[in-house]
């Protein structure tokens, strides 16, 4: 029943690479350190996989150094664990501890940097958050006088865009059991059941099919189309003239799936065909455009061409899809705004929405990666047309 | 076989009751407003509630006034959720917008606070994080000269860790759940199933009891013991005398239960045993301890008194419990440095733990809520003996 796997994890040389690249990239800049503490930016530099981050009690830290391994500042409980990757350099306290979490350790470990006026690297911009209490940065930085400060969002954000042969094998396989579950939806859901239920029915088939976990599975059903699309289910029964649509981030070791499909109950409604096949063709043109060279911004373009043939409002989105990799959304963003250029390597999706009727909304989603060639699916294409359970 | 469930969602008499108590508590340190941008406190003060939080990009805002509604400052996209809210002043962007994610808006609502040097309310102390743009939020407070900030952590948190009776009914739904899950184990593990596997098959098993998610998972097994509490799972097959411990934070409606179960497999070696003695009895003291007018400091150390009899060393966890709630993991913490005193209505975990044999460590944990004479027990107790499988 299961997909055969690949191997967890990476081998050494995917860290080695990595540190590597962001320390080039590091040295352009004439940054002397890079301060990380997102779950996934951690992990991406160390290794270090838990799901322990669902605790919000502990911050956790690993700082890159102009060379060498990074070193990771991070509370005792994680210690055992992060000794099993590729660091050495692991300093611990005894956590949750409010006066200092992990602060003292940080000030010494960047005061020479302080003390020569030299730029640190942190992240500070889009699509990043401070995950560590605001009041102990502050500390922090009082603590640090002389510390530069730059900001390497685009700096990381940019690495970690290009995925590499290991990274697409792990989402190719998490993509694939996403697949093989929506294969199973029109044996699994029918007329009567409840959306909860067929929430539930999802899940555990996404799991039986070799996922690790589900942390995003959202959608809606509704006569004709769904209003919303990042609602948690209710306990309606599924009715026939209902259009279903489920959206799923599952993993697999560590990196998303993120698409979604729509299902007619009984039967479909001519509004709905046509939304539907819209941006079918939409995903269609996004899957065209999709190669090197072009921009997110073109992507963009392309696919709202055939959506404004429905709607040319742009919608509530605010994106036609995005970067996926360890977090269920990355940059960059198909969006007007966004003039980043496709490379080979890119894992994205194409998102292509609109909406139709009464405030009805309808979403379709695709991942791929970009091959030198142009779009390679990394999920099985939607059905032509709307498919009827 | 699924347990009955209360009702989804909350009255409305309870977010305003939620309101009320925290604009009484702001009156009382003069705050004008209170920002919010966690998905917790969000959620706790409109009942706005999705998964799409999982995407990183796109931030939220929650203001609550002195007096009157919360107001939404909220991405375009959760507008439709959010109308079906108590919140009425919904106030939206298309979003991702790099160069203005909410900013002008937060400006433009908080201005007239900063216009009379008004104090603002943001939670920056332990167990917060900023969950925005670091850059963005310092754009948005020079934009606001005069606005006097506050931390607001103690008030939101100390308002949160009481529950209401509808709370601890969800939460008492999700141990139940949690439990029934933690009974079929035996029946569904073996020696020689791989870890992995028992993962899965847990996950499957808990989605069938009722559970909406499990967002959190971790556990470990080996010879006589288990060297780590926050790993994810191995291929490694289970072999006689091995220690199996499994820890699940499973959901339901949005309330977490977080509790542990060890099982020996085969056959259970006399340190284990002696080990689990010891935790239990521990257990029992932190139960015993647990009422009203006790701290958590107290707690602590009735349960450190048993585990004492092991290990002095007080272990690599930083503490033997904490609060259960909306999070995983919520204020207080059973730790010598909180002197949080326990009310009626905290929901908590017990959760001693300690070091044993050649660097194994051992954890145990129950959830309860503190009633007026004491502790009532949410989970279904564990065995007094290493179960053995």
């Amino acid at each position: 029943m299961l997909l055969k796997a690949p191997e967890r994890g990476f081998e050494l040389a995917e860290f080695e690479a990595r540190t590597q690249k962001v320390q080039a990239l590091m040295a352009e800049q004439h940054l002397e350190g890079l301060l990380l503490m997102s779950e996934a930016d951690v992990r991406y530099f160390s290794g270090f996989h838990t799901l322990f981050w669902q605790s919000p009690t502990r911050p956790w830290f690993l700082f890159v150094p102009a060379a060498g391994k990074p070193i990771a500042v991070i509370p005792e409980i994680g210690a055992a664990l992060m000794r099993q990757t590729w660091i050495e350099d692991i300093r611990t306290w005894s956590a949750p501890a409010p006066q200092d979490d992990g602060i003292s350790l940080l000030r010494d470990l960047l005061a020479p940097l302080a003390q020569r006026n030299a730029r640190l690297g942190i992240l500070k911009g889009h699509e990043t958050a401070l995950r560590m209490p605001l009041g102990d940065w502050e500390r922090l930085m009082q603590a640090l006088p002389g510390l530069q400060l730059a900001d390497a969002t685009g700096l990381v954000q940019g690495l970690r865009m290009v995925k590499s042969a290991a990274e697409i094998e792990k989402l190719a396989h998490i993509c694939a059991i996403g697949s093989a579950s929506f294969d199973q939806v029109p044996a699994q859901v029918s007329q009567g059941m409840p959306l909860e239920e067929v929430f539930r029915t999802f899940r555990r088939e996404a799991l039986a099919q070799g996922a690790d976990d589900l942390p995003y599975l959202v959608g809606g059903a509704g006569p004709g189309g769904y209003i919303d699309v990042i609602s948690p289910p209710s306990r309606r029964p599924l009715q026939a003239g209902d259009v279903l649509m489920l959206d799923t981030g599952a993993t697999w070791d560590g990196y998303f799936c993120d698409f979604d499909r729509n299902f007619a109950i009984g039967s479909a409604d001519a509004a709905a065909c046509r939304a539907y096949d819209v941006l079918w063709r939409a995903t269609e043109a996004g899957l065209a455009a999709a190669r090197p060279g072009n921009s997110c911004r073109d992507l963009f373009l392309a696919m709202q061409g055939v959506i404004a043939e429905l709607d040319d409002q742009g919608g509530d989105i605010g994106r036609l899809g995005h970067g996926l990799g360890m977090q269920l959304t990355e940059q960059p963003s198909h969006a007007r705004f966004d003039q980043t250029e496709l490379q080979a390597g890119m894992v994205l999706t194409l998102e292509p929405s609109l909406c139709y009727g009464n405030s009805l909304i309808m979403v379709h989603e695709e991942n791929i990666v970009i091959r030198p060639q142009g779009a390679e699916l990394l999920t099985t294409r939607a059905a032509p047309e709307l498919p009827v359970i």
